[in-house]
């Protein structure tokens, strides 16, 4: 059995009226999620707060002590509606200043398309002071990390690339590791199953995802551990018990 | 201009380990919010939470006292890992009862199935005492509702279903009216000009939404309000200035 390490946590706050409108379906929750489990950090709680300053400091606030890392994404772009820059200086009671990196990199960007650099494509260039980049391969204006909190653009892709850029570099533990086990059964007949294979194998917990594809109702067992042998073993465990319960496996895609 | 109204709040918890480890990707939050949208009850904040006893506590009870309305979504099936029921009577320090209704309709439903009623199908007859049912015409465990709590299924179509039920039962405002003037330019462009037009509208927000389509930058400029003239009117003005600026306008879809 591994040894136990110490568990790495994170939060991120998802940052825009867009999201809580309904106008887009937040792409960057499940994103970041699974990036941070390939880091060996656990995600444990998510906030979406409006494009307001008061929400934005107070979810900063609330969240930043109490993880290793913070993550938000939006609300860094040019225009008046993004004040995540300003929202997270005041979080943390400092001023906003010109990254003088981050003018060179936006200068550079920017030099060669319509218009040039402008004074709303600088404002991209503010952070709050003590911050440092986050390269942003794909489009400029890089991401800013301020103390334990790492601010990502809101555009999926965006971020993408920003956490790519990040990979490795921040401390983490053992990713958790998950196997699969789907099953032709309603969840609802293996409960009991369920929870007795769970309660045999400590450090080891079983979700259950209910789906109904094609007419047949089935379920996907996932057994999630740091210890990887642990949860090989509990996921086959899991398997003889269900198909001796009459269920019939099928290979999870 | 319409008569100032009283504005109907809302907040969601979304609970689930499988939204934070980025197994599933969350599809609830986008159909809550333009639900509540169309209710004229206006979203403030999500959060997501695991599937933990103090989390969902935690959050029900900083969420309820705030807002009109709370919703969740999540963790009401019949399995070991489904601990919303428990958690929200914890929150609301009552005991879990039998609702004979929620029992009534289960029985029913598993009448003619494989099985019949079992004990693990039963806990979903489960509530905290004192609440009522919401129905469910899609899948037989119903919804519940306590005090201002609305709890519902995390599976996306039985959500939506159980919103349905509720539609036009709920107390709400005038639902928020927005109107997308698409440009064909970099945000950044036009930074100055939005502001302005802001500025000149009060009692509207214009969001600036960028997006890469095909070879070419471009972006959503989002008119939203309260009141439907106003919204248009704003709209008419910024298209006029963006065509005035040179910009290209094309039509949303």
């Amino acid at each position: 059995m591994a040894a136990k390490s110490r568990i790495w946590t994170a939060a991120l706050i998802v940052i825009g009226d867009e999201i809580l409108s309904g106008r887009t379906e937040d792409r960057n929750i499940a994103q970041v999620a699974r990036w941070l489990n390939d880091q060996g950090i656990r995600l444990l709680e998510v906030r979406v707060v409006a494009d307001d300053t008061n929400a934005i400091v107070e979810a900063v606030n609330a969240l930043r002590p109490d993880h290793d890392y913070l993550f938000t994404t939006g609300g860094i772009g040019p225009t008046h509606d993004d004040i995540t820059i300003d929202s997270i200086a005041s979080a943390f009671g400092v001023p906003v200043v010109v990254h003088p990196e981050a003018r060179r990199i936006l200068e550079a960007y920017y030099r060669d398309r319509p218009l040039g650099i402008t004074e709303a494509r600088l404002r991209m260039a503010r952070v709050p002071a003590g911050a440092e980049l986050i390269p942003n391969p794909t489009s400029g204006a890089p991401g800013v990390r301020m103390g334990n909190v790492y601010i990502l653009a809101g555009i999926p892709n965006v971020a993408k690339a920003m956490l790519k850029a990040l990979d490795g570099k921040i401390e983490g533990g053992e990713p958790m590791v998950s196997v699969t086990v789907r099953a032709h059964a309603a969840e609802s007949d293996v409960a009991e199953l369920l929870k007795a294979v769970q309660d045999e194998h400590p450090g080891v917990s079983i979700g259950s995802y209910p789906f109904y594809l094609q007419g047949n109702y089935g379920a996907d067992f996932v057994v999630r551990s740091e210890d990887e042998k642990l949860a090989n073993a509990c996921a086959k465990v899991l398997r003889k018990k269900l198909m001796a319960a009459g269920v019939e496996i099928v290979e999870a895609e």
